[in-house]
């Protein structure tokens, strides 16, 4: 590879995807790595906001669930979410958060496979989708089996008949290793159970196929590389071929079959509507909406080349100028195996990430010795990558990190 | 009672709470009577919301979640409402939605009591909280009896050693009755049972003694009295003496007791904090913050006193102007047993809503045959009450409203 500042300038004056960047609002001084966790602010959104609630909410009041449309926003913001997944749009809706989501399609798969009792899942998930796991399980009188990453089909193929469903995390949030969807689905499928897929690290960044893996459940966040604003309300996918018969465990009325009547007894209402609970957050909802348009005739193709270029040229270069540091890389090397954020492995970690951090490179630490970087491709520019690496090696060279003790209250994912 | 809109205007004058509606925005020529579903937006919000959305999220970044004590607000503010139900500051916190708030509760309960297998409730509780109490009841193996609300105090004695929880709002979406949630609640313990309460239509407009009544379980929304706005995120509440012992079903990492350590297994965090699951909604949380300033300083018993007042000058006015077209009055007539809203019974309710919408008096239609106005004490005047009749009289006698077929698309509880 070139080791030039200007090739790295070249390849921004060449990105299809470079013109994005000023569709957001990107602090001076900042290098921004972090858009894996919290997603940079769409210029959009401030005065989507301000008309949210000046004039839908102070103006309209109540009327606005009709005037305004907030009514049908979870739909309809689904539908815009579900093309960049490759779901249909009445497929996907947006509400809650991603726990509670898989909280809903776990006990809704073991109810749509009454006589199979195995969930597994690997054990470098997301921890709270661990916990979730496990509830949900616990719940409904299955078991999980939790595995290594590389011994899920392995689990799978062992669980057999019982398989009831795979549930797995589509990029690891500390590595960015990927699993292969497409076939453990498949697998899943052979073995007669169903495949559910959390994408809160790959949405927005990855072109997912979720129609074209036959995936059957899926959930994830929307506040990473959708931009949603922190704490965005998250999503949920259901087949079109389960939606008939799929009953989730936290129905609400907005779910109803016929709302307004506020009837005693529930019946789900057709289509993906039924995966609603309480009143969804409208002012997360409106800002998500608002972020979105940053997509807009967006190729997701596009969106992943550049994604692997930034992630490969950080690889390189931290293989030049880092691994005399003291720096591993911990993400998989195979652009096809990763994610669109680098985890760098340190002993002092988290010195040096605070101290990035204090130089205008954010990224943040993982437990237990991660630097971990995120890439998001409508903002990141190839020159972010160099100069990320040059300011982690002045970071080194002046010894800028202390050892001090790690803090309880640090980002979040 | 005085019949001219002078006197009203004299109650007004001597109203202790007239100053609090210069803080909130309400448009002009409207006469908002659905607080009780919608809160009215506080003057302090936009600017709160552009700080958050601008200079938070936008320059800030993920730093937020530390810098601007993001990470806490939920506990923060849980702390501020705490203050209006009757409860410690460690007892409440906020987050999801009140549908997904009474899943964790009700599950958290039969934990708490795993010998007894009844939950007793209402069948005019708000429909989702049927909905949601089944689905805990079939997940957890214990069984629901649904029975009329004066019946409530025979069915948890019917259930006797077998009583695990009775469950039940404190005031009735429809018609604004009251239960009466010290009576109930010592009667639950008496038969060594759980007393769980749904405060969604008392929070904020009645003082509500979660401790004084022992009340070991409670929910409820903060978009209606507390004005939080569309979909705001909802309050868990947590009897101190349970905190140890709490186990709910949507643990996520958030409520762990190392959180940034993201362990495999989980162990809850000591006190309310184990009650989250997924990343809070910070929009709406910042919010709420920002609208509960209208709280400050606030006695809960002026605002009472004043509700009743409303609540009694509409019904007299409805008693002597409104029953000559058709009108009953379908709540409660008397106040200890009456929350904030009033209901009035008409064949043609929903076509007078609407013609009531139309001439800027905005209150709901409720099923089967409801007018629903709601007082709400901070903002709502005397003289709005007595406007809202005179335009009602004026609706019927011109005859404005029609019977076109009602609308599934309606104004959200």
């Amino acid at each position: 590879m070139s080791v030039s500042r200007e090739a790295f300038e070249q390849r921004d004056r060449d990105d299809p995807l470079a013109g994005r960047r000023d569709l957001f609002v990107l602090p001076d001084g900042v290098i921004y790595l972090d858009g894996n966790s919290l997603g940079a602010l769409v210029r959009t959104v401030p005065e989507r906001m301000r008309s949210a609630v000046e004039d839908e909410w102070g103006s309209g009041l109540i009327r606005s669930w009709n005037d305004a449309d907030w009514y049908t926003a979870p739909q309809r913001v689904g539908a815009q979410l579900a093309a960049l997944v490759g779901a249909d749009a009445d497929e996907v809706i947006v509400c809650d958060s991603t726990s509670v989501n898989l909280f809903k399609v776990l006990v809704a798969a073991a109810r749509l496979e009454p006589t199979r009792r195995t969930i597994v899942t690997d054990e470098t998930t997301f921890p709270t989708d661990a916990y979730i796991t496990t509830e949900a399980a616990g719940l409904t009188g299955t078991v999980v089996s939790s595995v290594a990453p590389d011994e899920v089909v392995a689990a799978m193929e062992a669980a057999g008949e019982d398989l009831l469903a795979v549930s797995l995390t589509d990029v690891d949030y500390r590595t960015a290793r990927r699993h292969d969807m497409r076939a453990i689905t498949q697998r899943a499928h052979e073995l007669g159970g169903l495949a559910v897929w959390d994408l809160c690290h790959s949405a927005g960044v990855l072109p997912v196929d979720l129609a074209g893996c036959s995936v059957d459940l899926a959930v994830g966040c929307t506040y990473k590389y959708l931009n949603g604003g922190p704490g965005s309300p998250a999503f949920v996918f259901v087949a079109a071929r389960h939606l008939d018969a799929i009953q989730q465990p936290l129905p609400g009325w907005h779910g109803h079959a016929r709302p307004f009547a506020l009837e005693a007894a529930y019946e789900p209402a057709p289509g993906i509507i039924r995966m609603l609970s309480g009143t969804a957050p409208q002012l997360g909802l409106l800002a998500l909406e608002a972020a979105l348009t940053a997509y807009k005739d967006v190729a997701l193709d596009d969106v992943r080349a550049k994604s692997v270029a930034l992630t490969e040229a950080f690889i390189e270069l931290a293989d030049e100028r880092l691994a005399a540091h003291g720096f591993t890389v911990a993400s998989p090397r195979r652009s096809a195996e990763r994610g669109s954020h680098v985890a760098l492995g340190h002993d002092h970690a988290y010195g040096i990430t605070q101290a990035l951090i204090a130089r205008g490179v954010i990224g943040d630490f993982r437990e237990p010795n991660l630097v971990r970087l995120g890439f998001a491709p409508l903002y990141v520019r190839h020159v972010d990558v160099w100069d990320a690496v040059e300011l982690l090696v002045d970071v080194m060279e002046r010894k800028e990190w202390s050892d001090a003790a790690h803090q309880q209250r640090n980002a979040v994912t």
